[in-house]
């Protein structure tokens, strides 16, 4: 049994419990997010080489690429791309988390989140709107380039202003309230959203006096959708979970990426490395005149809310899910119960009403997944093939990155036999 | 079996589920309830006489008066009312419903509120704020003063001039959301109140040009407190449960009140009488520094909420209030669960998740109560000696008053075998 381990593993579970995201501002990529360059676009999921994107996680790529104003055709990305000339990043390694596709270029604004406890900066760009053609969901034309400069121009820098006029705005107590609301805070954000509308209230009306127009449109914008809201939850979870990094000895896991390709985890004593696996069938509930074979995988980075306790891990607390996703308040309840057997410990303020006000089952320990065959299970948007959402579900990621995982973890550190802290109410 | 009463109760469920309450308005209460006059005060409650008022519902009733200025101190009201200057009414036989001692007089501000499927009217005045000292718990002084003050001046009319501004408020699919976002409308009204500030803010941009402070002072009130909502969720509720009176041998409840000294209810189909019965004990969860020993009742319709299918029997959608009231999740589902064996059917439109949206039980029939011996439960705030609040709870309400309003019934329609409506889904 390894000491370190389970010392690594605690303090990597205080890392995520103490992180206290903080948002400080909406800015363009180009100003805040490190590394990006007036040519690079981001995308979701582990590095893939060019050719391996395919299907809508290339389509939103490309269309990034050209929104950007970087090509005037698709041929012309491909052709800057290998060139070099156009740079692909992936946004974990940016300090950015993807929603789907996850299409970042310059111009774009995104969240400004700062973990307070740590110092250190994450980023989410914004929601497109509640249109199911999206460039996340791998879709580009005029309407989706309107809605972009829409973001670009108005929504971004009006946020961006009553953000910093009235200072940062905690998301902590946001995210607390919200998981007493019904939210899981990945694939349902709606009292995150209303919360986080009030908050902002009173500082757009100093804003109203000189642009009113544009403060109408940010009140329909954050009207307009219950998933506003998702954006900030995937900054703070991108915060939180960088926190558990880079801990010598840690089996911990700070990151669940999608890409088109494969799922991909990071561990917290494995450095950079991505553990990969074949992306599994997703129990997914799809809208109407859709079926299972249009379902396709495009990337996607949301489950950080996962990484860190809140999604899946809190799915109990989002019983209105079955209608959007499928199962029976009963099946949530024990899927969400079972995470409980692969995690470290209990949040002590991301909590639970169903159970009790049992914190959340925070910090997956991948011996653990190992040891129970229990994986970690995600709720998610669902894309289709040709672009646009479908649908929703649950996803139950596959083991063998886990298990990929545990291995190199026990080459570099012994075997290990796994302890589960307790959360105290 | 009396195949009249099986009718009668259908309507009655009908008309509750088709209630469509509607927010007009914000007025002065001599504008617009039927029978006020300026020297009238309305009180909480089956009819009592002056005497039997006492304790903190004698105090609230004589706060009021003094804040209209119908007396001078204390024993001028008293004599008033004894020569009759003073009338005292109940909220019940002028279309409002009241909040524990449930003070109204003239110049107090009132929500309106029409149910749109009938064309009547029922009235609500608005919550004092989060000071647990306040008029309705029995407490009258200087500061209680000053907040009616700011109440009738600034927060009433600024919220009578925006819903007028903008239109009717339809309130029924805020009550619906907020099911599903963890309130249950009576002792928790959190999400309604969000959902509900959402609604006004693009509003109030208007209204800010001309009266910035007031505005202010208006989104002040309503984040100060979750319980905003509450005051709508009831004039909402008593619209509603108006819609079920007068069916000729229904023997669905009407309206369920509290008094200082007696738990009272009212059926479709026996008019106007009351059924009383003394107030059970409380289990309640009680703020720090109190005792069983201090709780007082003073008052309550607020329970109108249970009459139409909220509050406690719809307290498995609010699992958050086993924090405010006490009890469990497994207990409060199991509460819940209980009220579907006394009632006439699940609510086609209010659901709850934890149920697979299963419908509210809605529509008591008082010999479903008599024959199963099962009594509505409802989510109380509770008052101490003394006045203020001082804790919540779960009243289980006594089968004396259903007893006798069941006898009633059957010596006035005979031998009646209920009938037990099912929702479907």
């Amino acid at each position: 049994m390894s000491n370190v381990t389970n010392q690594a593993n605690a303090a990597a579970f205080e890392r995520i419990c103490a992180a206290e995201p903080l948002l400080l501002d909406v800015r363009p990529a180009i100003e805040v997010v490190p590394g990006m360059t007036p040519a690079t676009v981001l995308t979701s999921g582990a590095p893939r080489t060019w050719d391996e994107y395919v299907g809508g996680q290339r389509d939103a790529i490309v269309g990034g690429a050209l929104y950007e104003g970087l090509a005037v055709d698709p041929e012309g990305v491909d052709r800057e791309v290998r060139a070099g000339t156009i740079s692909i990043g992936v946004c974990q390694d940016h300090a950015c988390v993807g929603s789907l596709a996850g299409i970042y270029t310059a111009s774009m604004p995104v969240f400004v989140v700062e973990n307070a406890t740590t110092g250190e900066h994450a980023f989410c760009n914004l929601f497109e709107g509640p249109d199911p053609q999206r460039l996340n969901y791998g879709i580009y034309n005029q309407t989706v380039a309107d809605t972009l400069d829409h973001l670009r121009d108005v929504i971004g820098p009006i946020l961006g202003e009553a953000i910093r006029a009235g200072g940062p705005i905690e998301l902590k107590p946001i995210m607390r309230r919200a998981l007493n609301m019904g939210d899981e805070l990945h694939s349902r954000n709606t009292a995150g959203t209303v919360l986080f509308s009030r908050e902002l209230f009173p500082r757009l009306l100093e804003i109203y006096e000189r642009r009113p127009r544009d403060v109408r449109d940010v009140l329909e914008h954050l009207s307009s959708s219950d998933y506003f809201f998702l954006r900030l939850s995937m900054a703070a979870s991108k915060a939180t979970a960088d926190a558990a990094r880079e801990i010598e000895g840690s089996s911990v896991v700070t990151a669940m990426v999608l890409s088109c390709g494969d799922f991909a985890i990071r561990v917290g004593g494995l450095g950079g490395d991505w553990f990969r696996a074949a992306i599994p069938r997703v129990d997914a509930k799809l809208f109407d005149g859709h079926t299972d074979d249009d379902v396709e995988f495009m990337g996607g980075e949301s489950c950080l809310a996962e990484t860190v306790g809140l999604g899946g891990f809190a799915q109990a607390a989002a019983l209105t899910l079955q209608d959007y996703q499928g199962g029976s308040p009963e099946r949530m309840a024990a899927m969400n119960r079972e995470m409980y057997d692969i995690t470290v410990g209990e949040h002590p303020y991301f909590r639970i009403p169903l159970f009790g006000f049992r914190g959340c089952p925070t910090g997956i320990d991948v011996h653990r997944v190992v040891e129970t065959g229990i994986t970690p299970v995600l709720d998610i948007g669902v894309a289709g093939r040709g672009g646009g959402q479908i649908g929703a579900g649950v996803l139950r990621t596959p083991l063998a990155c886990f298990a990929a995982a545990a291995e190199a973890h026990t080459a570099r550190y012994g075997h290990h036999e796994s302890l589960q802290l307790k959360g105290s109410r």
